[in-house]
C-alpha cells in the first residue's frame, strides 16, 4: 500500500505549498470520514469569509513544517 | 502500566501524523473525561466545518512538534 | 516556598504532556483568580466542542515548548 | 510554466512581509478558486474588524517562516 | 526613564511564565489606551470561557519565546 | 523611498515589541487600504474584548520572530 506522505520534502517551494494544503485536509478526513457530509459542509466554508482565512491560517502551520523540513529550499537557489 | 505516548519517534511522516492526531485528542479527554458527553459532543463538531478547521489547526501544531523530534523523517529519504 | 514550575525538564513525553496541561491551565487562572467563578464556567467549556478544541490548541502550543526543551526525549529512546 | 512561488528569499524584510501576504491569499483561492465568489466575500472581511485581524494572524505565521528561511535578513545589516 | 522589558531573560522557568502574562497584555493595553475602558471589558473576558482560553493562548505563545530566550532553563538543572 | 520595514533587529527587547505591533497593524492596511473604514472599525475592536485578545495573539506571533532574529537580545545582558 503506498503511503499518502512518503516524506516532507519536496523539489520546489511550490510544491511544498500544495503538500501543505494536503496536510491541512487530511486532518478534516480523519474527524469526518464520510465523504457525502464534508461535501454538505463544503459550501458551508467555501463561501464564508472567516472559514476560508480559518482554512488559510492551518496552511500556513503547515507550510512551516513542510519549508522547516526542506531547509527553506536554499539548496536550489 | 503502558504510556499512551511512549516516544515522539515514528517510522514515517503518515505515522507521525497519526500521532499528531492522537495528541489533539487527548487533550479534549483530559479537560472532558466524560465519555459520554464527548460522545453527545462529536456529531456537533464532526458536522461543522469552523470546527473541523480548528481540529485540523490542532493537527498542524503538533504536527510541527512530531517532525521536528524526528527531524523531518529526512534520514528515511 | 516551592514553585509550580520548578523546570521544563520532564522524564518523558507523557509527562510532558501532562506539564502542558498544566502550562494552559496556570494562564486561565492568572486571569481569573476566583475558583468559584472558574468552577461556574466549567461546564460551559467542558461540553462545549468549540471551547474543548480550543483547549487542546493551547495545549498544543505548550507541548512544542516542552517538547523542544526535553530535545522531544530522544535521549530515551 | 513560471511559479507563483519560485522561492522564499527576498532582498529586504519588506519584500519579505509582502510574499507573507501573498502566501496567505493562495490558500484562499486553492479553497475557493470561484473569483467572483472571492469578490462578493472581500466587503464581508474588509469591513470586518475580527476578520482583518485573522488576516493579520495568517499573515504573521508566513512572515516568521519566510524571515526563518532568509535568516532574518541579519546579512544585510 | 526604565523599560517595562529591559530582558527576556529570568531567573526561573515561572518568572519566566510571569513575564509571558505581562507580554500578552502589554498588546492590549496599546491598542486600548483608555484605563477605563479595559476595566470595564474586564469582567467580559474573566468570566467568559473562550475567552480566558484565548488569552492562555496568547500566553502560550509568548512563553514559546521566553523558553526559547532561556534557553529553556537547562543550565539551572 | 524608505522602507517601513528596513530590518527586523532592534537595540533593544522593548523596541522589538513595538515593531512587533507595527508588523501586526501592516497586514491589516494591506487588506483594508481605505483609512476611514479602518477608523470606523477602530471603536469595534478597542473596545471588544476578544478582539484585543486576537491582537494580541498576532502581536506574540510577530514577536517570536522579531525575538528570534535579535537572537533574543542575549547580547546586550
Amino acid at each position: 500500500m503506498t503511503s499518502w506522505l512518503p516524506t516532507l520534502i519536496t523539489a520546489t517551494p511550490e510544491e511544498g505549498y500544495e503538500l501543505a494544503i494536503k496536510l491541512s485536509r487530511v486532518a478534516v478526513k480523519a474527524t469526518q470520514p464520510d465523504a457525502d457530509i464534508r461535501d454538505r459542509l463544503r459550501p458551508e466554508y467555501a463561501e464564508d469569509a472567516e472559514a476560508l482565512i480559518a482554512v488559510s491560517h492551518v496552511v500556513a502551520t503547515h507550510f512551516a513544517t513542510v519549508a522547516a523540513a526542506n531547509d527553506y529550499w536554499r539548496q536550489t537557489e
